[in-house]
C-alpha cells in the first residue's frame, strides 16, 4: 500500500466515527431525553478523542510527509484530498487530546444548559458553561494560532471557513456596512408607501405545517430514502449525506417560521445528499467550508423561496393545505409577506436585508471574547447596545438577546461570519444561474427545481472540497467573491421591482 | 496509577463506544430511513473495530495479570468488574479484527435486506445474508471455543449467558418438555370447557394504543426523563441506562399486541434504568445477562401484567382511554383474554404455556446451523416440521415462519434459549417476591408498584453483574435454578385458580 492508500484507509475510519458522532449530535438535539445529557456527552467526548487520537496517531505525519512527496502518480481529487488530510491533521496535531475530549463535555454540558436556560430567560444559568467553553476554546485557538501563524480567532474561523481570513471578513464586511443602512432606510421608506398585507389568521397545526413542509421538500428535491424531518429547539441539518437529518420547530400562530426554516435547511440538505459518493468519508468529500454550505441554505430560502416565482408556485398549494379564505391568501399578499422587511431582535426570523447586521454584531463580539477584550457576564449591554446602534432594536430580555443562539454555547467560535459570506456567495451564485438559466424563474414558478439543481449539483455539489473557497466560486461564477451581486439583489427585490 | 485504575479507565472509554452503538442501533432500527443502511453499517463496524482494538491492546492483558495478581487492596465490585473485565477480554482476544469488523458489516446488511424481506414474505432474498452472518458467526465460535475450551455453541452462547452451558439448558428444556404436553393438552381442555370471552371491536387508533402505553408505564415506573417510547418492525428495548430507548408495533385491530410487547420491554427498561450508576460504563456495571433481563421483561410481562390483580387495575384505564362498551370491557373477561392460550406460529405473540416450545425449536435449530448440520435453506421445512412435532400448528409461509425473528439475521445466535432460561427465572423470582410481600397482589390491584420494584432494585438490579447468575438467583429466591416455580405458576394460573 502506498502512504497515500494508508492515509484514506485511515481517514475512512476517521470519516465513520464523525459520522456516528454528527447522529448521536442530530439524537441529542431531536430525540434525547433530557437525562440523557451526561451519559450522551461522555459518549461523544470519548468519540472525538478517539478522532484525535486516530488523526495524531504517529505515523500519520510520515505517511503525509510521504504521500506529499511522491504526488505525481495522484490525481487531482487525490491531491486534494492530501490537502484537506494535511489540514484536518495540522488542526489535530496543535491540540492535546485532554483539550479535545475537555471542550466537547463543556461544550455538551453547556449546551445541555442553555436547552433549559433559552426559554427560561436566565442567562446566570446558561453564564457558566459559556464561561468555561469560551475559556477551552481561547485555550485551543491560541495553540492552533501558533502553529498556524494566524490569529486565535482565524484558527477557529478555519475550522468552519478554511483559508478564511480576517482581512477578507472585514472587507466584505465594510462594504455592507457602507451601503446597508441607506438601503434599509429606503427600503422602510418604500415599504411605508405600501403597507405588506396582513397574514392570514391561523391557528395552523402542527399537522398541517408539517405537511405543507414535507410536500415542499419533496417538489424541491428532498430525497425521504436518504433523510427525515424532525423537530428541534434550534432548527439545523444533521446526519450525514446518505442520511440527511432535518430539524425545524413550529408555532402555530406562524406558519412561515417553520416552513422558511425548513427550506433554508433543505438547502443544506441538498449540499450534503449531492456530495459524491465515491469519496464520501474522505476529507476532500466533504462540503466546502460553511460559507459555502450557508450560500446553499440561503439561495434556497432567500433567493429562490422569497422570489415571486416561488410564490406562483407555493401560494396555492399552502392556501389548498392550510384552508382560509380572503385577500391574505392571494399570491401577490403572500409574496409581499415574504420580502417584508422589519429591523428585529431574532437572528434566524430576520429579512435579507438587515441580517448582515446579526450577523456583524455576533461577530464582532465573538472576535472580542476570543481576544480576551470582552467577558461573557458582559455580554446583555453590549449585545443591546450593538444592535440599537445597527438596526435601532434592542432586546427586552437575553431570551431575545444573547440566549438566542446555540453557537457560543456549543462551542461554535468563528462560525457566525459564515452565515453573511454565504449570503455574498447566494447571491453572486443566483446571478450567475440567471445569465445560464434565463427561463430559471418560469422554472420556479412552474415547481420544476431540477434544472437549478442540475447546475448547483455540477458547478458546487460534485466538487465538495476539491478546490479552495475562493477557486470555487470564481470557477463557478467567473469572479472573485465580492458584495455586488448582493446588493444588486437586494435593490432589485427591495427597491425596483413592481 | 494501579493496574486496576488503568483497566477501569480503559473500560470506561470501551463502554462509552459500546453506549454510542446501542444509540445507532436503536437509530438504525427506529428512525434511519433505508438508505441509510450502508454507511449506518459502516459506522458500526468502524465502532465494533475501535472497541475490539482498544479491548485487545497489547497493555490489556499485561493489566489484567496485574490487576488479578494484587486482588487483596480490591473491594467485592472492583474484583468482580476484574472478573468481568477478564471475560470480556478473553472474547476479544479470541477473534481477530478483521473477523468482528466484516461480522459487524455483514450483520448490518443482512438485517437491512430482512426488514424488507419480512413483511415481503421472501426467504430467498434475506437468505444469502443469512447464510454470510452464519458462516463469520461459526467462523468466530469456532475461534472462541477453541480458546476457551468450550463448544462453539456455548462460546456464543456466553457472549449472553456468561457461564451457560449446554448442560444445564438440556437439562431444563428437557423437564419443560417432560411436563408441557400434557399440561397444554389440561390448559386446552378446561379452556374448551369455558371459552375465552370475545374481544373488543376495533379498531383501536395508533395515538389512543400510543396514550394507553405511556400510561401505564408511567404508572409502573418508568421515567420519561430518562427514556423514549417509539416505533420499530421488531419491538426491543435499546439505549444505555440514563437513556432508554423501547420500541413497540402497533396493530390497529388489536391493542392487546403492542400493549403487552411495551410491558414486556418496559420490564426490561425498568432494569437498564436501575442499574447501579456507580458503576455505568464498567463491565460489572451491566446487567447479569441475558437470561436475567428476560427474567426482568417476563416477570412484568407474564407474572404481573398477566395477572387478575392487573386486570384489576388496568381494564377500567384501558376502557376509558379506548371507549367501546359491552361485556367485552368488563374486568374479568380482560383477564380471561389475558391469559387465553393457543398454539400459534408466532413467537413474540405466544401464551406462556407455548413459549417455550417456540425456544425449544429455535434452540435446536440454531445449535444444528451452528454444528453445521442444518443449512439455512432447509430451514423452512425443518421449521414446519419441527412446530408441528412441538405444538401441532405449521406457518403457511416464512413471513411467519423462519422470517419472524430479527435474531439470526441480526446475528444474535445462541441467544434465543436466554428467554426461556428468563421464564424460568421469573417465576422463581415472583414465587419469592410472594413469599415476602404476600400482599402483592393487593399493590398491583391498586397499581402500587413500588414494593415490587423495590424488591426488585435491592436484590436484582442493584447488583448489576456483582455476581454470577447462578449465585444471584439462589441468593435471591433461595434455591438453584429449576423448572419447578414455572410449573407450579403455570398450574395456578391455567389450571387451578377459579
Amino acid at each position: 500500500m502506498t502512504a497515500y492508500a494508508r492515509l484514506e484507509a485511515a481517514f475512512a475510519r476517521i470519516g465513520a466515527v464523525e459520522e456516528a458522532v454528527a447522529v448521536l449530535h442530530w439524537d441529542q438535539a431531536a430525540m434525547m431525553p433530557p437525562g440523557g445529557a451526561a451519559a450522551r456527552g461522555e459518549q461523544v467526548a470519548t468519540l472525538r478523542r478517539l478522532v484525535h487520537e486516530l488523526m495524531t496517531a504517529p505515523e500519520v505525519p510520515d505517511l503525509l510527509d510521504a504521500a506529499e512527496a511522491q504526488q505525481a502518480p495522484l490525481g487531482p481529487w487525490q491531491r486534494a484530498n492530501l490537502r484537506e488530510m494535511r489540514r484536518r491533521w495540522r488542526h489535530a496535531a496543535a491540540v492535546p487530546g485532554d483539550l479535545v475530549a475537555a471542550l466537547s463535555r463543556a461544550c455538551s454540558d453547556s449546551e445541555a444548559v442553555w436547552r433549559r436556560a433559552r426559554p427560561a430567560n436566565d442567562f446566570a444559568a446558561a453564564l457558566p458553561g459559556l464561561e468555561t467553553v469560551l475559556a477551552l476554546t481561547r485555550e485551543a485557538a491560541a495553540a492552533k494560532a501558533q502553529a498556524f501563524g494566524t490569529t486565535p480567532y482565524e484558527a477557529l474561523l478555519d475550522q468552519y471557513e478554511p483559508g478564511g481570513t480576517i482581512a477578507l471578513i472585514d472587507s466584505l464586511f465594510a462594504e455592507i456596512e457602507a451601503f446597508l443602512p441607506d438601503l434599509l432606510a429606503d427600503v422602510l421608506a418604500r415599504q411605508d408607501s405600501r403597507p405588506t398585507p396582513a397574514a392570514p389568521q391561523g391557528p395552523f397545526p402542527v399537522a398541517a405545517q408539517r405537511q405543507a413542509a414535507l410536500m415542499l421538500m419533496q417538489r424541491i428535491g428532498f430525497d425521504f430514502d436518504h433523510g427525515r424531518l424532525d423537530e428541534s429547539a434550534h432548527p439545523f441539518c444533521g446526519g450525514t449525506p446518505d442520511d440527511v437529518r432535518l430539524t425545524t420547530r413550529y408555532d402555530e400562530t406562524d406558519f412561515g417560521r417553520a416552513l422558511m426554516g425548513t427550506l433554508h435547511e433543505t438547502g443544506h440538505a441538498l449540499y450534503n445528499r449531492a456530495l459524491p459518493a465515491e469519496w464520501r468519508r474522505q476529507p476532500v468529500g466533504r462540503p466546502r467550508g460553511m460559507a459555502m454550505h450557508e450560500s446553499q441554505s440561503l439561495l434556497l430560502e432567500m433567493q429562490v423561496c422569497r422570489s415571486r416565482a416561488f410564490a406562483e408556485f407555493a401560494a396555492p398549494l399552502l392556501h389548498q393545505i392550510f384552508g382560509g379564505d380572503g385577500p391574505a391568501w392571494e399570491m401577490e399578499a403572500f409574496y409581499r409577506r415574504q420580502i417584508a422587511v422589519e429591523p428585529g431582535l431574532i437572528r434566524v426570523d430576520a429579512d435579507e436585508v438587515t441580517y448582515p447586521a446579526h450577523v456583524i454584531l455576533r461577530y464582532r463580539l465573538e472576535r472580542a471574547m476570543i481576544a480576551g477584550e470582552l467577558a461573557p457576564r458582559d455580554l446583555p449591554g453590549v449585545w443591546a447596545e450593538g444592535l440599537r446602534q445597527l438596526i435601532g432594536v434592542v432586546p427586552a430580555d437575553e431570551r431575545d438577546g444573547c440566549l438566542q443562539d446555540i453557537h457560543w454555547y456549543d462551542g461554535a467560535w468563528g462560525y457566525f461570519p459564515t452565515y453573511t459570506l454565504g449570503a455574498l456567495v447566494a447571491a453572486q451564485l443566483f446571478a450567475a444561474i440567471r445569465r445560464v438559466l434565463p427561463d430559471i424563474d418560469q422554472q420556479i414558478a412552474a415547481g420544476n427545481f431540477r434544472p437549478l439543481y442540475d447546475w448547483l449539483g455540477a458547478n458546487i455539489h460534485a466538487k465538495a472540497s476539491l478546490l479552495p473557497t475562493a477557486e470555487l466560486i470564481e470557477t463557478a461564477t467567473g469572479a472573485p467573491l465580492g458584495t455586488e451581486a448582493f446588493r444588486r439583489h437586494l435593490r432589485a427585490r427591495y427597491l425596483e421591482e413592481h
